[in-house]
């Protein structure tokens, strides 16, 4: 049976690679792409998401501008990390591909009333349009399926701030509401790099393919590849969004994952998007969130590679 | 020419005297209602406001239902002040008019999309449904004509915590967006208090003209009457949304206003809501809003009691 | 009886004053000065102090010097105010006068334990060293007699921030554990606007006087005068700290002070030493600190004036 | 030559290991013993602390009673840890020994100033009486020679809350002080936690020595045992005090240390006490803490068994 899927994307280079393996992916079907204010300049992300869509071959998937902006904090992006455009050196896409009309939010909401309890919303940026969606439709939990987020640092060092995920940062405000109210499965920075990441070799592997799709990659990882070798020394590249939106289509690759009490911290100042995650129970809070705490890595890079080779990344499942 | 007007309003006691004022006045046309989370439980508002539409012979008004809970914040409502119904004692109307279709921030969007530049919108509510507003539509500022909010409390005591107002304390966040991105004019908690409160000969004047709207307005305003009794020790009430939306339809009775930079806490704690204005300039930042600081008082309680007697607010300007 | 007075205080223009006010009365003994770190350069506000003392023939009062920074934050002068040296123009001493042996906080302790219940604490500045104190000696409460405070704006504009009085801007760290801890009388700024402000006329009466204390006045609020012609267009001076001194010293003074919970915002951000006075008592906490409302302002100005022409301050008492 | 140390202390369990563990060592001179709250009631510290120097024959070191309560914020104990006492079961110690005149921020201030550059600052409780010693006297980073603090939870879980450390959690205000005004070297609770634990064999082997210190030791961690059994599930102790104390006075022990921007959340709420530690320097801030990152595990536990079983930890350097 097919999976459906609406992603909600601030879509610069791991965003790209997400959305290509939902959309190339026969047992999935992409219903519609949402895009919020993150990575890059919200024009820019709208053009990747239908350019990626495009490499996908499924320019059918209807694209839905969102929040432009933060729900309540100033926003920031992250173009030392992707590159003014987010999918690397000169591709600045310009599809020529209309926008669907409507909001994100709104879409979101409408789709989850069309098809109540059937689809699955995968969040691979920051949390504002599925926050503004909530306070559209506070039934939303109960409409969708399952909601699955790339956000948080878990216990460990975030890859924005040291207390910080990118995602949860940029919109804490979102995050918090999201996180309180959907009943929510993460994927967190940490567990991204510890095994979301891929090494130089696979990065050769990926490179040497001449496919299109990876030759979109190795374009769209360039900036974020240069930027680890600058930043910690070490040429790889993490896929946070890849990662998330795999375990989201294909739970059977989570290995474990516990619910535990989350928290995002909303506030402006040194903690601003801090995700805190009571793994030991001590704050007497209930457990409110899944969090995925390892993943089978290998078929993982499997699945990846098979869709970069072959387009189809469940050819080894 | 006719003043066109949304109102955002949660409508308990004052903010159906504000309807009815602007409902029953000649110069105006209601564009619609938006019902926003506030000071009682959301569908007792969406009845009270509909029922003020009843007593002012306006039920063409469409009401839309709006945000149910604050942007970010937990919920409190105020039934210690207006009554568990809002609308005082016995009076839960149940008026068997139908919502309108579509939720309230996106019909703001909506009609001032539809008649850009000409609506003014009157916020007697937290600011909810105005800032998703913002996040489905950036350029709203520009689409609408004025933006006048009850709300704040400027440099005195508040009328919800020692440090804020109500409107603003129960959703900072929005008050906080709102406040920072439309051009706005504020009637804070201390203006009404100074030049919007009714005292004992007033109310008496009211309550014997035996009139619907009469009738109506000694009802609704009974519970906080009350409250102002225990609490202060006063027989009086104070009519903020009243005062605020006069002075939106009718500027004329604004005596001093002054633009000042203003900023509103959206922190959790002691601060919650509170609302810096800047008289003296000392913070260095530009001044983004209004501040209503001195009106007609006499006027407005003569436009206040010509509603109430006559239907007509306009009868003595 | 003779009133015995610690005076902790950041000695500036109003400050020295005050202390000028307690040197030179006949029925008070001033045991010690301690210094904080507030309006101007802590050696200056050591001189100042000195001088003060010189001024009033009063210089066997040992002078502390105390905590050259606040508790937790970081310091900020008010040279902007007080100019440079805090006492005006050209003045800036340099007594030779030693200072006493001991910090400041420490001296308050040792007074405090040799006179167990025999001992008012006057603060006129930030309240670092009493928040030290209190650290070394828990009891601190309990052996002094009084402690009266200059701090706090009350349910009005600030004087620092909007938000916030000088002192407890300064150290929010600190007034809120003297708050807390101690049985506190608070003289605000906002009563010393209202009646502790000295117009054109009296300023003209003491200038003309001719003693050397009216000159020390006249040159120590020299730029105290000039900020407020700048800032509000008026000719005029506040006395906040010479108020609470008289307040403290003649209690007699005080028409109506009431008891009220108090907190004081200790955070960073934009309410930073606000202090949340409860009049209404809607937290629910329970009053810990005494508020004074209103003045004799007519009997203040008359003893002012007495210390200036005739060093006697008791003189029409 | 002897190295001269001061201990900081709220003495529970891992206290009294570091104690020992300094007070036998035939190369370290151990100053004073300052007490501060925090693991348990403050009068059980001071007599835990007293019976510590009794168990190492070392009585003539004074013990000073420092600050009762953190700088700013309310305590909380971690009797829930340590058992009501702090030192196991029925140990509630009665040495009868005096208290050292004088408070606990005092004796440091003046030790140092009697010894410049020559001591040894190890804390191993929360901050409290340093950040008072640094009011005292703020100079007092030039007049010590090292500052060793145990403290903060390096990018991982906490042991408080998921974000903070006890002795950070406790005291945020004066951790916060003591990071930013002295040069610190950070022993972590993640470093303690991967390096500073013993398991079952190693408790048991000190439990088979049959001497007083081992004695001490078994029953002295007794509680913190059960409770890693209890909350991990795991039988172990963590001896986060000793391997601060062990770094400290063998640096050799120190494999890797880095230098990094090192910040303390001050606020109250879900980050009190989190220490923020930029590794990769994304924050712009100048480094201003050392951080040690790894140690000689062996070497380290070595050295504890040699202090428990001939109560000579350098036996084997
Ligand atoms: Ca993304
Ligand atoms: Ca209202
Ligand atoms: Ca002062
Ligand atoms: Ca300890």
């Amino acid at each position: 049976m097919s999976r459906r899927v609406l992603i909600d994307t601030d879509t610069a280079g791991d965003d790209a690679m997400a959305i290509l393996l939902a959309a190339v992916a026969d047992s999935v079907s992409v219903e519609a792409l949402t895009i919020v204010a993150g990575n890059v300049e919200f024009d820019y992300e709208v053009e990747n998401a239908k350019h990626s869509l495009e490499v996908a071959d499924a320019t059918d998937v209807p694209v839905y501008e969102g929040a432009r902006a933060p729900l309540v904090k100033d926003h920031e992006h992250a173009d030392q990390v992707h590159g003014e455009g987010g999918l690397g050196g000169n591709l600045f896409p310009d599809t020529g591909i209309p926008s669907a009309d409507g909001h994100g939010a709104e879409a979101i909401v409408e789709r989850a009333r069309e098809s109540p309890g059937e689809l699955t919303l995968v969040c691979i940026g920051p949390l504002t349009n599925v926050a503004i969606a909530l306070r559209l439709e506070p039934d939303l939990n109960e409409l969708l399926d399952e909601v699955w987020v790339m956000g948080g640092a878990v216990n460990t060092l975030g890859n924005d701030t040291p207390s910080a995920e990118f995602n949860f940062w940029v919109d804490p405000d979102a995050a918090s509401v999201v996180v309180d109210e959907l009943d929510v499965t993460l994927v967190d920075w940490g567990l991204s790099l510890r095994q979301g990441t891929f090494e130089t070799d696979t990065l050769a592997e990926i490179e040497a393919m001449g496919t299109d799709y990876a030759e979109f990659f190795t374009t769209a990882s360039e900036r974020a590849r240069e930027f680890a070798r600058e930043q910690y020394g070490e040429d790889s590249t993490t896929q946070p969004d890849s990662l998330a939106m795999a375990c989201a289509l294909y739970p059977e690759l989570v290995d474990e994952a516990n619910d535990y009490y989350v928290d995002v911290d909303e506030r402006k100042g040194m903690t601003r998007g801090y995700s805190l995650v009571d793994e030991h129970g001590v704050t007497g809070e209930e457990p409110n969130a899944r969090v995925v705490e390892s993943v089978d890595e290998e078929a993982f890079e499997t699945l990846f590679l098979d869709a970069m080779r072959h387009g189809d990344p469940e050819r080894s499942l």
